[in-house]
């Protein structure tokens, strides 16, 4: 449990702190117990993005804009529209899933860890986006609202394009996004990693400074290497292929275990 | 944690089994482990019915018809598009959210617990209708298939239509629903119940033969009290109202925690 004991009642750990009094053991204590320990969740590769123009001509691409009354321009590409002309893009497989990413927020954003705003979410895409997603957007529960929305976003590079932004869209890397954020600590979930239960890798997170995790926010395959690179650990919570937004469920939950945070919002001592 | 533990480690419960032999003991103790504990979810009163023939004439109703090429009366109520016509409707602040339904179904059948085949989902809905999922369906994930697929179900009463089906429409109550499945405890999540964390809820019901959950398919308000009086237990989970899909995730993952599905399925060990 990330909830540090008092120092007093472990014979060990005070040992190891003689030369502190008393009292300032206490502060720390006290302090490390109300810490806000914010969760970075970094959706990463996610198969979103606009209609890559080399598709803009095909005549499905034309039926699908016309039904939707918009420029192909202004279209994300969607496996559930595009699948026919999608095989000429390359790692097309990895791609044009909107709904994932829909998903995936729609849980992450309706978790008692981010009504707590301890939780900050960034969507990464596989063409180098980064969406930073303000912990007070509502987005639409409706799947073709959402896709308009993300639409609009690509037009505009911000939500709403008037006022004070709730999702901002900037052209960025990873690893440039990692040098903003600066992590102590990198957890990625991938059938790449060491075999691990989510409780076990989430506990250990807890206790950093400023965790991230990284999902992979696509359908099928793995990272690219560019982005292992970046994690500090690698875990695999399942034999199987587990779905993004099981995984983002799961991820999210464990975290408020490990910090008690069920048990704060229930007895109404939340920090 | 449900896993029980081997008698011969407890004074007391040793104490309380003498007159067994400890074969006849150890027997029971790996027969207890190894008991498959199915979990049935069902997702009650939930906001997915045909559109009622009251708005059949209304001009947007009309005007969404002729989008989708449907007639009206194999169109699904949907708060996205009918929003301003759904006044009228008795109770209509929980009608008319087929995505709830989507989400919630979607993250409870990639979940591992169904994929071991410990997880038997139904969806009984405002209207008293009672779909049986089938563990093996593989739902759309876009939630525009998802609709064509719901609005299908209620025209045939099944899915496929032709074939062993996956999806089966039955017009029934949860009444009716419960004395089928003869549940040995039902516990509801609810608002209006004791408030309690999810892991001290779940464990207790994994303990039990055939254990339901009950969770509300629906976006306001509250369970009926006819649905209410079903319940063994009502627990509230949280100080704030919970999305559907956030519940229901949550409770899967618990209940695999209190079976040791994640260790198991980790080492190989499942049964």
């Amino acid at each position: 449990m990330p909830k540090p004991s008092f120092p007093f009642n472990k014979k060990k750990g005070l040992a190891k702190l003689k030369g502190f009094s008393g009292i300032e053991l206490l502060l720390v204590w006290v302090f490390l117990n109300l810490m806000i320990k914010l969760l970075t969740f970094i959706l990463a590769e996610s198969a979103l993005e606009p209609l890559p123009k080399k598709l803009w001509k095909h005549p499905i691409v034309k039926r699908h804009s016309a039904k939707r009354e918009k420029s192909p321009e202004f279209l994300l590409l969607d496996r559930s529209y595009h699948h026919s002309v999608m095989k000429s893009l390359k790692g097309n497989e990895k791609r044009g899933r909107p709904d994932i990413v829909h998903f995936a927020l729609l849980e992450a954003l309706s978790s008692p860890l981010n009504k707590e705003r301890l939780l900050q979410v960034y969507v990464h895409t596989v063409n180098d986006h980064v969406i930073t997603v303000d912990p007070q957007v509502r987005l639409p529960k409706n799947y073709s609202r959402f896709v308009g929305l993300m639409e609009q976003l690509f037009e505009f590079g911000k939500i709403p394009p008037t006022r004070s932004p709730l999702l901002i869209l900037t052209h960025e890397t990873l690893q440039s996004l990692f040098q903003r954020i600066k992590p102590t600590f990198v957890l990625a979930f991938t059938r790449k990693g060491l075999l691990r239960t989510l409780e076990e890798a989430v506990v250990k997170i807890s206790h950093e400074e400023k965790p991230v995790v990284m999902i992979g926010g696509f359908p099928h395959g793995h990272f690219s290497n560019k982005s292992l690179k970046l994690a500090d650990e690698m875990v695999s919570i399942d034999v199987e292929m587990l779905e993004t937004w099981t995984v983002t469920s799961r991820v999210i939950y464990e975290y408020e275990r490990a910090i008690s945070l069920p048990k704060k919002r229930l007895s109404g001592s939340v920090i």
